[in-house]
């Protein structure tokens, strides 16, 4: 059980071969067992297997192959819609459009989410998340119909692996963990804690491929820019509030 | 291992048993191996055990007993501040003071603290999640000398159960699962979802426990109502400012 956890990688290249109804439902399943704020459960996995579609949600996150390639395409969205009906439906008025509520459906959201990726490596299935999906949201949003008070959060690609790549670095846990309160980091602790990364045959190789100085420059220069964070920030808020979570009255 | 995650119930009592240095080491390592961003992992655990720390951690969220009682309470954070640091240690010039990062580093967090949850059970552990951790995300800054560019995102109180609940009820699988495309609910559909909820023993005595018509107005006039929803939004939205992430330039 935790096996699966450690053994952990993230599939980017899938075989053909479709998963079940019943494998599906099950991870399905695992997913709602999830813990959820007040058993409220506001949140919707959107199941998404037609090639058409695929093709779609493939454009949308920035055409990354796997997204057509693997059988499954999952969208977790944080949903208020369901829960507001209700409460429209039993003369109870709810008051969810609004930020908390957002964030709370979040975590909904990805808890329910990540019991869905373990779920699926225990049956042998490979997953992806799709940071994309945050990014390009309005776009998703559109492709999935997806209606007022309901945002997508994150995806999921599922499906049988077609490569075996070897675990990723992490850092050590102490860079992670914080005993009783948080310690901040000087230089000192940072260079201990990102020498093993920094010394990786892997991480010369990108250094090279990407003619930057070092290691962080790729994630601040090519990767996770300013002008991309900025833009998609703008984006993602203005349809969070679009989507019925801004009122702050 | 699937079965784990389907037997998940929330723990709120807990037995003076301590969590032994080896498991909770291995609890955290499962945490680390959760899918992260880029492989950035821009989170925290904050592990707290001291009485005196939980006993603050207590009183902020809302003088649970649990938050006392359990051994450990695990205060996970999206971080942006170790990242940063090494990004500025190495020449390299992070713009992750923006909405979308703080979201990124969300996701992080919440991935890791699933994966924390499902591993501590399968060890025996009960846990449960704090949803009064964004309520009371100021409070906990303090608390934990939270520094910049770092905001809790979620809490997890871990220890051996001293009790035995059942399993919660869930909605029907189809109630969160859409095909394809997202499928609005119409009032038929609705009532199909929630009847056996509704119909529960425990929903009757909550509904006369709690004076209302029915529970869905107990979820909008008791638990979750508009006039805290709007303060907690307006005070995590602060927080968010506060602590560098809402920087739309």
């Amino acid at each position: 059980m935790i096996q699966t956890i450690l053994d952990h990688r993230s599939i980017r290249k899938y075989s053909d071969k479709k998963v079940n109804k019943q494998i599906l439902d099950e991870i399905l399943l695992a997913g709602t067992k999830a813990s959820t704020t007040g058993n409220m459960q506001v949140y919707s996995i959107i199941v998404s297997e037609h090639k058409k579609i695929k093709e779609q949600l493939w454009a949308a996150h920035f055409k990354q192959d796997m997204v057509k390639q693997a059988p499954l395409v999952l969208t977790f969205c944080a949903d208020f819609n369901r829960f507001n009906k209700w409460c429209n439906y039993r003369n109870a008025k709810p008051a969810y459009d609004n930020f908390l509520s957002f964030y709370t459906a979040t975590i909904d959201a990805l808890l329910a989410a990540q019991n869905v990726a373990i779920a699926a490596e225990s049956h042998g299935l490979g997953i992806c998340y799709l940071g994309t999906t945050t990014y390009m949201a309005d776009k998703i949003v559109e492709i999935l119909n997806i209606p007022n008070n309901v945002v997508p959060v994150t995806s999921l690609v599922i499906g049988y692996p077609d490569e075996n790549p070897k675990l990723t670095d992490r850092l050590p846990l102490d860079a992670v963990v914080h005993y009783e309160k948080y310690t901040d980091y000087d230089e000192q602790k940072i260079n201990k804690l990102y020498q093993t990364k920094e010394q990786l045959q892997e991480t010369k190789e990108l250094i090279k491929e990407n003619g930057t100085e070092n290691l962080a420059q790729i994630f601040t220069d090519k990767r996770y820019t300013k002008k991309d964070n900025v833009l998609f920030s703008q984006n993602f808020l203005n349809l969070i509030k679009k989507q019925g979570f801004m009122n702050l009255e």
